[in-house]
């Protein structure tokens, strides 16, 4: 997705259908899942054969506003996708869109009402956020941002007396993703630390040290590599000299060659291949392994007590 | 939510109800859709007076594994939550929970039938990762590393000369959350940086130098402020001596103040109060805040196009 502004590119929005996401909380949630359900349509989004506008109003936990942004949507002809948990709101919502004639679908609803009845609870109605509920200042809390925090230092092989404190060890060449997706990781509270191979350069014996089921190794096809390194170059302002060597071909493969080599040594490193993969899809299968060599369970899973 | 093992804390585990989560992608919208539904039970969630254990199986595509996590959850008597996109797969699993008693919920078909019902266009079926599909090297994907790396680089100060580069600027004194809400932002594709307010230490000029716009304040109550700092002092491991003029009430009212001072001092700066609120929540306060500056819009939203 691209943000713009509603005027831009007149044309093109003329024909694009839009979805309005409508949440009394933060509206991350909307988003998530409209752009996971987007995903069935990419075939067609990719070239905008069906152009798309999804526009996100969040902290909406009043009738008024929520009406105006209904009436609105029926003059855009969009559709309308809610979470709200006051259940009278929400109510008020699905009335309005029938009314309007807005095609509408609660998402928060439905997944609360089954959890409801399965826990034998009823649901508080309260939005995120409604006065005199508090965050608390779990040990969880301290946690994850304990994990940011460790992350960014050890970001691009910095500091590495402290690899042993870190979860999770990311190792690979340049433009492997190794820093964004560090930083995914350490958002779900894993002390992440990366480390890069650059041929000729040691790697730091501390990464030998510890344990290796901790440390994971990412890989790329080589095309792939180059096309994000030249776009790397060009964003850098690399010198013509550097970035010939850095995106050249010959050096490329060398490069992953070389790291090919070292991850052969370390057996135990798992390597994973990330073309053609999300941010969050190689984190997914990071997490995997993780919790796979952590529990050894006959059916790898990811669990959490709440 | 903690993590933990299965086997943890026996006689809680056994009165905790399960949630499966079952994906053929990430599970990161399953797990973010029962997180938020989960927030409507906080009310006895927090004392564990209903206790819910989670559980996220990912990158589950065939039948076979499907059915055996349908035949586990039936055992332990969870429910299960599950978004994959082939609807054979899909119906699969309605039918094997409907067998098996085990009470189920699709999150990803309604919303993908309601947007492909207004879109006229069908859901290609195609999971996340299926073979074939590549992740377009768009422009949004090198944005959005960019903006995660010049976040991490701005961190804590560092590099002022810089601030001009930045999409928003977040100020605020240690321990208001600055660097997880600037990482936060930066996964969203937004160019952060954060400039600490220390008591007695001039602020760098070029953060006066920048349009106003895009600073923004954080303030924080001076009570969780300390209850934080306490909690950072004690993982840095600070001297006793410095500890107590960090976390000091006296000291933490006296630099609260000071911050209060510069903000008053330039009144186009907004300034949000984080203390009860998460990273995301206020996340959304900024972005709501930076969209309305930029559009200057009836409606505040954030539009995006895919
Ligand atoms: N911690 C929470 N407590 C209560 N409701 C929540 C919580 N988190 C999310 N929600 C609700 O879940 C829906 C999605 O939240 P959001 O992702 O913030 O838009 C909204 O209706 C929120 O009010
Ligand atoms: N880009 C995408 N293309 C196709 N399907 C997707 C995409 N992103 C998410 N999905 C589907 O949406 C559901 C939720 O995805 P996930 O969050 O990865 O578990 C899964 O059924 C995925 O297969
Ligand atoms: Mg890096
Ligand atoms: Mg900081």
């Amino acid at each position: 997705p691209r943000e713009g502004s509603d005027g831009e590119d007149n044309a093109e929005v003329e024909a694009a259908k839009s979805i309005y996401m409508v949440s009394d909380g933060t509206g991350w949630t909307a988003e998530h899942s409209v752009s996971a359900a987007l995903g069935q349509f990419d075939y067609c989004l990719v070239d905008r054969a069906c152009p798309v506008n999804t526009h996100l109003f969040s902290g909406i936990d009043d009738v008024e506003r929520l009406m105006e942004i209904v009436k609105q949507a029926a003059l855009e002809g969009a559709m309308l996708i809610y979470t709200i948990a006051d259940p009278s709101m929400a109510e008020s919502a699905r009335q309005a869109c029938m009314m309007w004639g807005v095609p509408s679908t609660d998402i928060l609803g439905p997944i609360t009402e089954a959890i409801a009845s399965h826990l034998g609870v009823s649901p508080s109605g309260l939005p995120r956020g409604a006065p005199g509920r508090k965050v608390p200042l779990t040990e969880e809390y301290f946690r994850r941002i304990e994990a940011i925090e460790f992350t960014i230092k050890q970001d691009d092989g910095a500091l590495p007396r402290n690899l042993h404190m870190a979860d999770i060890i990311l190792t690979g060449v340049s433009r492997t993703g190794k820093t964004p997706l560090s930083i995914y990781l350490s958002q779900k509270g894993y002390k992440v630390a990366n480390v890069p191979i650059v041929m000729g350069v040691e790697l730091p014996k501390t990464l030998f040290e510890v344990d290796p089921e901790k440390v994971v190794g990412l890989t790329i096809n080589p095309l792939v590599l180059q096309t994000i390194r030249r776009a790397r170059a060009k964003t850098l302002g690399f010198a013509k000299e550097a970035r010939s060597n850095y995106c050249e071909m010959d050096y490329v493969r060398q490069e992953l060659e070389f790291a090919s080599r070292i991850f052969a040594q370390n057996p135990v490193w798992p390597v994973i291949e990330v073309s053609g993969r999300a941010i969050e899809e190689t984190a997914a299968v990071v997490l995997r392994l993780y919790q796979d060599r952590k529990e050894k369970c006959l059916m790898p899973r990811i669990s959490k007590r709440y």
